[in-house]
Parts: structure tokens; sequence; C-alpha cells
């Protein structure tokens, strides 16, 4: 049954900034749901607006708008900010590191959730899991990658962090905004670009100018998007509120993977029927990236004392989660994928 | 800023029945996270009681009393219901059928929710994904499963519809609550089960008295729970609330799936540490289960209007879905399981 009671709740609102162009209807479409909820949860008490890129705050400016809470949210790709502390990355993804689900349960089971809020308290951030695109594809290039050779000199549009592993195998990094890449492969100022999977990519457009497209994404296994909430407006709300943004953002994080996982495969199709051709890194490629990837580990844990204590958390639980996931997820995914249905 | 608001908000109390015994934190504990993150976002206005099963309803009796009204809402296994209409199975898992990705991406992304809310509105229901087990293992024999043969004549406890492949390959079903399994195959009274994976098997004592362990649970390759509401106490709620059921839902599915997967891979090595034997399902064995498989879905599809509507749907997205997964998805992981962390 139900009785009225009369209850006060403060009308509250707030500016919400993201790294991502309205065109891309996954990763941006992820805040709109965020808000949307919050909006109805909250009988239209509580109000986030969105904003693109540039209309408040620029595409990489999501860290320094929260924390001086200029808005008191953003929805952006930690990793972005690895200028700032490399330890950003591991909040989104780091070469050969977790896929979606062991970074979904690091997090919310591990540890993970504790230690990047510490980190994060710095920057006067409280972060909410919001979206992952699983394992991204490796991107598209003008020329055929045949061996860890053809990455040197290579100028390549590649999302944060990334970046350090593809300098140490000779390739020249640029860190380029999703709404800006086009044009720049188009130019020619790049050779090649990666960005998320086909239904992301195909919308941008780079099969039009570089038709090779390779997978995987060795430097993204499952790229996490994070809310960021400024510290102080987070704190300022009452309990009820707390807990709407919370499950807002678990409902963002489980709806976004699953625009992802549901429109990547026609995408795909699309792309090959447009001449695209898909293929592998060579294990060349990948077992030297692997290598350079470690190496930089073994740097970062040595200098950075924020980075070691994360990693060192994220190594262990990545370690023991591949040794499970080889076992049933693997065997029968890939009975599934042999099998003609 | 903050200016306080009145707002009339109605009390409400629902009692929730679960099908699974609190001993398991994982799968009764998301029916716990539903229950508290509403609370919390209600400001307690809005309570969910949780129940174990036999407190108010036997463990398969959710179906009949949420339908019923008998009580408002329920977690459990749509499969459990098969004896109802076969079509409840495709809610949590069929053999050899999506991942839990895929399954999430179906029901959010693809015409899931949509199909599944058609069937269940026959029985009052609206439903709301709430935690999804991952790939299950294949389960705890007393002898080796070696070929097809080693299945006759097993009596062999399986969650829900399963059982109608396992009849095929001559196995024994047995469809027994969580709760009463290890007396069962203590007693000799079965000769094998399955349940889920390492960290509930292991809390469960299978191991004590079957060794051999099974992958992967080729009839689970990722089960979905489903929160079932009554329709009418479902819009009876004013839309707040309503908001609130969903996100709470989808804050349970993230947190459960992560439970699995961060606590799984600890178990498993206690397990093998007992002396427990974890191998593969022969490849014979899983291609005549397979090919019973199909066979049934063919025949559903010929005799029940409802499964062939819904089945042909589920089909053709997990066709796609693994054509997409098997690039980069399966790449990344098995480059990632093939070296040394």
């Amino acid at each position: 049954g139900a009785a009225p009671a009369v209850q006060a709740q403060p009308t509250i609102r707030w500016r919400l900034t993201s790294s991502f162009p309205k065109s891309l209807d996954t990763i941006h479409g992820a805040a709109d749901v965020f808000a949307k909820k919050i909006g109805e949860m909250s009988g239209g008490k509580f109000q986030v607006s969105v904003h693109v890129p540039g209309e408040l705050v620029p595409a990489f400016g999501v860290v320094d708008a929260v924390q001086q809470g200029t808005v008191e949210a953003g929805h952006t790709a930690p990793y972005y900010y690895f200028g700032k502390d490399d330890t950003f990355a591991i909040g989104t993804a780091i070469p050969f590191g977790m896929n979606s689900r062991q970074l979904t349960a690091w997090f919310y089971d591990g540890n993970g959730m504790k230690l990047m809020r510490e980190f994060y308290d710095q920057y006067n951030i409280v972060n909410f899991p919001g979206g992952n695109t699983g394992a991204q594809m490796g991107g598209w290039y003008r020329k055929e990658i045949k061996s860890p050779a053809d990455i040197k000199g290579l100028k390549f549009r590649v999302g944060g962090f990334a970046g350090k592993v593809l300098s140490r195998l000779g390739g020249v990094p640029q860190n380029i905004p999703g709404g800006e890449i086009y044009q720049a492969l188009e130019k020619g100022t790049i050779d090649a670009t990666e960005w998320v999977g086909p239904y992301d990519d195909e919308k941008l457009g780079f099969y039009k100018v570089a038709k090779n497209y390779y997978y995987p994404g060795w430097w993204e296994g499952g790229a996490q998007l994070d809310f960021y909430i400024n510290k102080k407006a987070y704190n300022d709300l009452p309990n009820d509120y707390k807990a709407m943004v919370e499950a807002a953002a678990s409902h963002a994080h489980t709806t976004m993977q699953a625009m992802y996982d549901a429109r990547n495969p026609a995408a795909l199709k699309r792309l090959v029927a447009n001449g695209v051709k898909v293929q592998a890194f060579p294990k060349s490629v990948m077992d030297e990236a692997f290598k350079q990837a470690m190496e930089l580990y073994e740097e970062l844990s040595a200098s950075n004392p924020n980075w070691k204590k994360v990693y060192t958390d994220y190594r262990n639980f990545q370690r023991d989660a591949n040794l499970w996931f080889r076992f049933t997820e693997a065997r029968f995914d890939s009975y599934m994928q042999s099998v003609k249905l």
C-alpha cells in the first residue's frame, strides 16, 4: 500500500562536461543516460545538464574543471590525463591490462575503487565507473603493419598513455580528441589512428582514408570511462542523491557496454563491405609491445609511488583473473566461435 | 546550490522472495544490493525486504508468487520455470547460448528486453536483469567423463532447462535448489552436480564428495538472474520509484558479476589445493551436446510460438555477436592468457 508522506528534498543543478562529441551516441550517450536517470529518480529535483567539448571546457580539460569546481561533474577517459600522473591511465586502460569484466570486478569487488579514490582525492575528484568500450580495435593504417619495424616513425593518434609504449617502439604518438581525428588523418598530419571499434570508427569515417583495420587494440583490452564528481559537490549531496549518483552511473556502465556489444557486429560487416581489410597484428609486434610495456611499468613503479601502489594491486588481480578466465570463459567462447549457428 | 523544496512521496513496502540461500553472498547478495540501494535512494520511504527460500515461498515458487501478487518482487533464475514454458530458459541461459556480455547487450540494446517483457506479460511480470554469473563450470563428477557414453544413466543435478539436452544424451537430470544439493550428492541420490563456479561451489562443499571438476558449463555460458516485479505493483509506482527500481537492478547486475569475477580465481586455487582435478569436457561430448541442443531448438521452434519468436531474434543476435567477439576480444584475451605477468 502507499501512504503519502511529506519530505523536503533540495533542488540541485549540476553541470557535467563530456570529453566526447554528441555524434558518438555510445560514449557521449552514457553521460546522457546518467543525467536522465538522476532526473527521473529525483522527480526532476536533481538535474544534471550535459555539455559537449568546447561548450564549457575543452575535451581534455575535464580533470581541471572538476578539480577547480568550474563544473560539478565530468565524463571522460582517465588516461587522457597521464601527463599529470601516469596513475590516471590505470583508471581507463593500460597496454596489456585487464579486459572489461576484470576491470569492473577490480573496481567493485577488488581494491580498484578504494585505491583510485585515494589517488583522485588530491584532485578533489570522487569517481564512478561509467561505461566500458570492451576490447578495442587496433586502429586504421594507410600501410600494412608486418613487423615492429613498421611502427618506427609512424605518426599515430592514440588515446593517452598508450603513446608511451608506442614511443618505445619508435612510433610518434599524437593525443587528439575524437572530434578532430578525421581531419588530421585526411590531411596526412597523421599516418594512422585508433579510436574505439567498428560502430564509433565507422561514424568517424576513418575507413575512407585508411583501409587496414588491425586487432586487437593491445593498449585497450577494456577501456573504462568514469564519471568524475567534484568532491565538495558530492559531499554536499544528501545521502539519497549520493545513492542516485552511484546507481545512475552503474546503469550507464551497463547500458554503454551493451550498446557497443550490440552495435559493433553490424558495423564491422558494413566496413568489410566497404573494402576494409581486417587483420591481426603480427605476433612479433604484440611481443615487442608487451616487452616494452612491462619495462615501462617497472620504471614507473621505481619512480612514481602513486603508480607503484595502484599498479601492484592491479597486476596481482589481473594475474589471478587471467588464470581463471583461461578455463571456462575462454573455452566456452572459443567453442561457440568455432561452430556454425 | 541547494534550495529546499516540499514534495509528497509515498511510503511503499515491498516483499522480495529470493530463490537462493543467504550463504551465497554473490547470488543472494544481488537482491540485498537491490533492496539496499532502493532504500537509500528513496530516503527510506521505499523499502524492499528480502526473504530466503521457504520463508514466504519455496525456492522455485517465485513466478507463481509474483504472478499472483503474494509478493511484489522476486529474484530468481528464469530457467527454473521452463516447465511452464521453455521460453523462460532464454531469460537465463540455454545450452550453447550467449555469454554474459552478449546477453546483457541483447537485453539492453537488442530486442531482448522487449521480447521477454512481451512474454512475461502473461505472467503479470515486469523483469529487470539482476546479475550474471559469467560462464559457469560444468560441475562435479564422481567418475571421469571421457565420451558421450559416460553421460548415459548419469543422475545429474542441473539448473532448469539444460536437463532437456542432458536427457537427449541419456542423462537423468534433477532440478534441485542450491540449498539441497550437497546432501543429495553425499547420499548418492545423484552422481554429479553443477552449480555455478569455484566461489559458490566451494561454499556448497561439493569437492568433498566428487573430485572431477569439468569445464565449460556449455549449458550456461553466461547465466542471468532477473528481478521479477508484479505488474500491478510496478505500474502503481510513481515514476521516480520506477526509475529507482531500474537503476538499482543495474547496480546489482554490475556488482554481482564483479563479485564472481573477483572471487572465483582464489577459490579455484583453493579447490585445486584440496585435490580437485580441473579438466575440459572432451570435444566429443561438446559436439554431441551441441547437436542435440540445435535439434531441440528446432523442435521447440516448430511447436511453441513463444519460443520461436524470442529464440529467432536471440539466435540472430548471437550469431553476429560471436562473429565480432572472435576478433579483438578473443585475440586480446588469448594473448593475455599466454603471457607471464
